[in-house]
């Protein structure tokens, strides 16, 4: 069922969703409903599938459809899908966003190629792909340099939006990248230009101040989205310090999970944890938790429960 | 039809064998037909197919599956098919090695995941895939750091050597190089530990000095084969003057081709005018030859036949 | 004035002292002064000086001379200095090494030569500025491969222990790094091998769990280095529960300096409105804040500073 | 005594200079001399001394004005001489640069500073570089990314050329990188402006092809300047087939010194045994030969000279 697609006035949480594997390594369909269902519970606003925090690339291509077909259904349109579909040939990407709107995604997430190296590669790339999409496949930007090695300028970004009205999102993940943000914001306003979505990543590590700085919200995976949800909430009324002091309360936990490459298996324990998934297991190479980490995250998500009833939340 | 599987007394050119494109990007399978036979007739000890310089990444599964199908049944047995299999899940490695080997492969070349950094990684990395592979697939160590970012010491080299029998190859491309080159053969020779195979990258640009020092051939794609087959024959036969005198005359051409990322393009267009292959196509991104790269090449190739002619070659 | 060397027993909070300028980019040596009775006042057990946070490779050699001498004299043995020495040269390294021990301080800290790239090479360069240095000049290693790009594995540092018994400091810093830690500490207890001291970096953003996996205090340079010695006290008397809670309070605002070269700039911009320096100046190309960063800044301070004092802190 | 400076109408070769050392790694000054004659005996037409090759980094500030003082006085004038001057501060680029064109430079070559990512990021370093150094200073730009690190578009040279008219040369390093200086010159060209010098790096290892594209020369340093210096001659003479014709004849030993780390070593031991230098020495850390590397460059050497010979060279 077709929901409706993203656009530049998408806001909320968007969250990063897992994929859940049995401990054999199997992907797990029940337990890629009952997390698709909590994420629903906890209230978020739409979903990304297949990202990079998704395991996409370690899918195979039935896999890819069996998880988008799945969750895609599950949802039922009752809040927007945006599917992961960065590849390493163009033909790839123009090949799964097509599928992937067809059978109901919302937009779809683009990384760049890896090897960009200036505004003018970074630029061209991401032309090639919004004329390989057409106009009707709404694009949301995915700048997390730590990852891919691209770095996407400033100017980039801007002359993007002005050339392709399907380009209506930023996944902003650049670190340190609040000043980025910033600078798209007081532009996109100077030069009466389109103004975007720009969604958050990097854990949430910022997000109160990115939110402060212009952001619409978060995509990204936190455990504990309600979390984002709430404190979002709490941003769109204008109500920031409340929401500033619920992140807080997370923050110990949230910075726990920042962690690259580790930060995913302790997502996925503490999901287990929580009842949303049955395994927790990330597929190798991919990081195993010892008993030491499991001990130390044990610890702190006992912290963090024994705050929140204390504050009665 | 079964080959023999290469082992540490392989030795030759095994040539990295481009993937075939037509114009618009489609698999150009009388292409690799015709190319396969060039490389045939060139006198090519074995062939490495799907490997970075055969564009595996923009592959679809089903045409990485056509592609090694149709290969594999032209040779029909005639030279060993080296069949490269890196990918970021090791399921995908198993699963993709074991197919290969059933088709006839005679063993697989594994690149290091991204991300490895310690010594203790790397061996980790390549310990994990050699147990999930078994003692029967031979298995070719890829060690090309320019491009995967992993740096494999001769200490992890060695030690993998004596862990693991079905280790039987490495393919050189460090750069530069040599020195781990000859520190791999003479820690080899001190510690009576087996010799493995040698077969070295890097478009062939130390050839000579690396026969020198100790390798048993080259595993590169560089446009002119038959050179590469001749050099390492007259190496064999202690001819290395001649073998140097003949590798200089194409050098200032695979000097050319050494050009990351353009090189394949170049390599692609050599072919196609050599009649090897209908279309230079690299898929996108990559490298596109404008004019003056076009007649650049076009100049070196007229300047090495001339130089050929001259000499009677 | 000599005071004690750091040796395997040291820890408590190694203050990574910022360099001062005035609005012209001038040494300030008041600044310094002040700087440095700020940070003992907050009860500091030992300072690093001339690390990369303190602008070192900013700084001229008459300069570097003048800022060592400078604190030190300040400092007059009340606590132990540490200096960072890393150098493109090992001749550099060996004499500002001596020159520094000449001159009273505790140690010197050395981070790898860029471009190492295998355990041996990590390995050899540390043992051969060991043997430069000699037996009497106390190590410090600086494991920061965010910066360094240099990965030094647990094997490594243990190795290096073994053969040198002048590495008696392991500054912590990798990201994630925290398994490393525990792993430096459990085979030296599984190889009854020497027990090093470990302080942490990352401007103290893993603390508490880094210091239940067996830190022994920080080495960082957290504006409000008063929490960092009374969390590692309260540590070091096993009330981690309470110093994990006071270390809370300062996480929003510690996470927000730990942006990567922003980051300095804000410590700066942070010791400057507690009138530690009179200029938050960084030397160019650097860091420079603007009203949105300044305003930001200015909230989270405050929003800490409101916190603190409902706590009666 | 002061020569004239460096041009947009600069060519020919301006040879990097390695610095000499005894054997034990002091400055060795006679050698100095004696290098600064052989390289004018083989005709270059100007020096550039200070630079990464010329192991700068490794030097003392006093070190460094002794050779830069030592090596102007040693031409006295005969030709221009570039002098290094990249430094992670500005104050430093600004006092060496100044210091430098007091005693006689011809101008100034300037790296980017590392972590600079961005179109915008490299502008406005060298903006504010060209600013601090005033219209008097003649800038050569040195994009090396292989070193640095840091991209330079074709867009970015295009505008500070635009901006600045000191910004009179640059040094062409990048690689692959002929599209570049193919994009330099006809961007330049379309919008009428100013053509400033190109000479090019990378070891000369596309010299023919480069200058075919529109180089003005080089600006490398390979142990046999002369054929560089016949090349650009011949090339300038229209005589492009017999200019390539000599190139090749070195190429297969400056291929070897291309090696990037190592080719410093193999560069310093030519020039030792042509008699140019007392001692090979590279400062530490820094490669060192050992009996292999020796013997495969005497091989290497006498293989040229004999080629040479045989062609009455």
């Amino acid at each position: 069922m077709q929901t409706e697609k993203i656009s530049e006035t998408t806001k909320g949480v968007y969250i990063i969703a897992a994929t859940p594997f049995t401990d054999s390594g199997e992907l797990d369909l029940e337990s890629t409903d009952s997390l698709t269902d909590f994420y629903l519970e906890k209230g978020v606003t739409g979903f990304t599938i297949l990202g990079m925090m998704g395991e996409a690339p370690k899918l195979t291509e039935e896999e890819t459809l069996t998880v988008m077909d799945r969750v895609l259904k599950r949802i039922d349109g009752r809040v927007p899908v945006v599917v992961g579909v960065s590849h390493a040939s163009n033909r790839h990407v123009e090949r799964l966003s097509k599928t992937a709107m067809d059978q109901g995604a919302a937009g779809v997430m683009v990384a760049p190629a890896a090897n960009l190296k200036t505004d003018e590669q970074v630029y061209n790339y991401y032309a090639t792909v919004a004329r390989l999409l057409g106009p009707d496949i709404p694009i949301c930007l995915q700048d997390f340099p730590q990852v891919t090695g691209v770095h996407m300028s400033v100017a980039v970004i801007l002359k993007l939006i002005d050339d392709f009205p399907q380009i209506v999102m930023l996944k902003h993940e650049d670190f340190p990248g609040m000043r980025k943000l910033s600078e798209v914001r007081e532009q996109s306003t100077a030069a009466a230009r389109r103004r975007i979505s720009i969604l958050v990543g990097n854990g949430g590590l910022f997000l109160p101040q990115e939110m402060l700085r212009g952001a619409d919200g978060a995509m990204t995976g936190f455990a504990y989205p309600e979390m984002l949800v709430q404190s979002c909430a709490l941003f769109d009324q204008d109500r920031g310090e409340e929401a500033e002091d619920l992140f807080n309360l997370y923050l110990p936990l949230l910075r726990h999970e920042f962690q690259y490459g580790l930060g995913l298996a302790l997502r996925k324990e503490t999901l287990k944890r929580r009842g949303a998934i049955r395994s927790a297991y990330v597929r190798r190479p991919g990081p195993v938790l010892n008993a030491t980490d499991m001990a130390e995250l044990g610890r702190l998500i006992e912290r963090q429960d024994r705050l929140l009833r204390e504050r009665g939340l």
